[in-house]
């Protein structure tokens, strides 16, 4: 079945928030098997909100709205779905008793405004949220199938997994599920790996295989349809050997085992601990690895030296280095590594000194040049980079490759 | 002008991805005045790009589509584009030899799926994207205007700064202006301030009061339409002085003013210094210093002592505090300011100790329980928070809630 999802809400038409409730809602359908084909998003307007229903109803079968439930004038979801399907929106006494209890409970009572949301679309039937006033709908009609949402996405979500999926199942009985499983590669640009690979890609249906980048990161994504779980593994392994066979060096790990992860699984592994020493990264690459829950196990410090009196006296870099190669340079990374190793007794530890930018680059040292050191069981290597892009992009380049720089010496030993 | 924006890329339909090109774009696109009416999402298919084509020409006049500008199979834009509109695709030998020769500026020779990257759809031009090998294109075409821009965000904004919106300035001639001011709050909910204002919310049409709450922090986006940008701010400058007399103890900044800025700008006009020393953020908050260009006039180093020897060796945190009190309490964060201070040699100094989870808490210690101290002219203070969320809810309060601590500070004296 064909899913497609409408926002309805000025808010993501004036750019004030993204529109999380449409990639929340894809990637809960696609796992049940209903492939989200199309998302449009419009304002509080009823005319347009109907023009969206047209579209939608011509194309899809599943048709989910989010927003414009609330209680007040602009709130037009209810509306615009009963004079698309011509049906009236009839005042439900149960729900509206419920309103007012809801009210009655918060000491208030319910202003009059919110017996629009007691309101339900002919022939539907509500959807209970118990973290807001505004109830869901469901309603069939002329083989299509709106459900319509909150907005805020604490409401919505639980909403979604307690009715709309339970309904979704019933109606696709046997029609399957879509399962995916995600190779993060490494050290290869998009195109390069595409090429290497290009033939599975066009040559399969089910599973797919999509490539995606993203800041010096590759995925390639392998999606099956099938009845089962079981069966779309089975589509889905076959495929993944194959791109193993070809890319294997670059992959890194699956699925959710992001860099920072992976990094923390294989310490974790090998009972190893690590510390950092970072002074363009300035905090990034701390904060990426004690972004993983349980990171205390193996992550012990880090210092973010910025000024070359802290890289001298915090990690012992010494005045020769500083004054005859720099704080950019081979030299006074290798040096903070080891200091950082030195002094926090760790097993590992990763140092990255560079020119982020948009100022302090020169001829010789221009911005986006970055040193990375690993120092661990086995020595020091040091890795020069010459990164394209913002303070930000460079930034979160030099993070990436501080972290699978150390993937790669772990695989090592 | 009508605008709509298609967002290109299976990746958006599968939920991998949030669509935030779409909420950049309506932002900035409603400041020059083209109110943005329709958002699209469809999946790497050259039908159904089409099919989005023809449903926007049929009611927009700018349409901006992003993504599918990639070297792969699955990058279809281009392609869409030509077909819908009957044009040709016609290779630009000047573009080939520029993405020829910024392979070759990386050592690499270019691959031949890259050629496709050269393509222009005739009549078109190209738009500059100096971080990515996907240049943008602009056609005019029976009275629409097609931006076609990357997908990846750090390649498409600057694009939208540096050639969108200058094309369309253009274009719109004297059609007006919508302009904004954002007031920053801090230390206030959303639904206390809206009780606050909620008469100046609904009786305001031109401006527009709109609140907006993220992680901690809430904004209030002032919004006004006029024929020119002095005519706007007229409008805005009163309605700010009334809202500044109702809730002026929280705003802390305007409009890109965020905590870090507003951090280091106050810093840069004192001429102090900064140091950090970071337990449960982990290096967030030395992340966010550092994510400011310019930050190493003010900021010198941080440490992330996440071990309770490092809180002693770097900090000088005494045994005695982490015996009796332990290393989440308010004595410990004391005593890591004020040795991340002395040891760094700066005016002032911040640290933040608490459990950010899931593990690690007990009855008398639980989760988001968070101690921040700020050292510096005048002594040193310390607060307890207790913050609910999951982990990086809890990260980022603590690491805004720091920052917030150290500008009330500044304020203070």
């Amino acid at each position: 079945m064909r899913a497609e999802i409408i926002g309805v809400g000025t808010e993501l038409l004036l750019g004030q928030i993204a529109n999380t409730n449409a990639q929340y809602l894809s990637d809960k359908l696609a796992l049940e098997g209903a492939g989200v084909y199309f998302h449009q998003a419009v304002g509080d307007n009823l005319e347009r909100i109907q023009q969206a229903l047209t579209i939608a109803a011509s194309r899809s079968e599943i048709i989910v709205l989010t927003g414009g439930l609330g209680p007040t004038e602009d709130d037009l979801t209810r509306e615009a779905v009963s004079r698309f399907l011509g049906r009236n929106l009839e005042l439900d006494a149960g729900m509206l008793m419920k309103l007012e209890q809801l009210f009655a409970g918060m000491g208030r009572k319910m202003p009059t405004n919110n017996r629009k949301q007691a309101m339900l679309v002919e022939g539907g039937r509500f959807l209970d949220n118990p973290r807001g006033t505004a109830p869901g709908q469901y309603i069939e009609a002329d083989g299509c199938h709106y459900f319509l949402l909150p907005g805020p996405p604490t409401e919505l979500k639980p909403m979604v997994t307690d009715h709309v999926l339970p309904i979704l199942r019933d109606l696709m009985g046997q029609q399957g599920t879509i399962r995916s499983r995600v190779l993060r590669l490494f050290g290869i640009g998009e195109s390069a790996m595409e090429m290497e690979i290009s033939d599975i890609i066009s040559n399969q249906l089910n599973p797919t295989v999509a490539p995606l980048a993203s800041e010096g990161e590759v995925t390639l994504r392998i999606t099956a349809k099938a009845a089962s779980e079981e069966e779309a593994f089975a589509l889905i392994i076959p495929v993944e050997q194959q791109l193993r066979q070809r890319l294997g060096k670059y992959i890194y790990g699956i699925d959710d085992e992001t860099l920072p992860v992976t990094v923390g699984k294989r310490l974790k592994d090998r009972g190893e601990t690590l510390a950092l020493a970072e002074s363009c990264t300035g905090g990034l690459l701390a904060s990426m690895i004690t972004d993983v829950p349980g990171c205390s196990v193996y992550y012990k410090q880090g210092w973010v030296t910025y000024h070359n009196e802290a890289k001298s006296e915090q990690l012992g870099v010494s005045s020769d280095i500083l004054a005859q190669h720099g704080a950019v340079s081979e030299e006074c990374a290798r040096a903070m590594a080891e200091g950082a190793r030195t002094r926090a007794g760790t097993d590992w530890a990763i140092s990255v000194t560079g020119i982020a930018g948009p100022d302090g680059g020169t001829n010789e040292k221009p911005v986006g040049l970055v040193y990375i050191a690993v120092t661990g069981p086995g020595g020091t290597t040091v890795k020069q980079f010459n990164f394209r892009g913002d303070r930000q992009q460079i930034r979160i380049r030099s993070a990436k490759n501080a972290l699978y720089s150390l993937v790669r010496r772990m695989a090592e030993r």
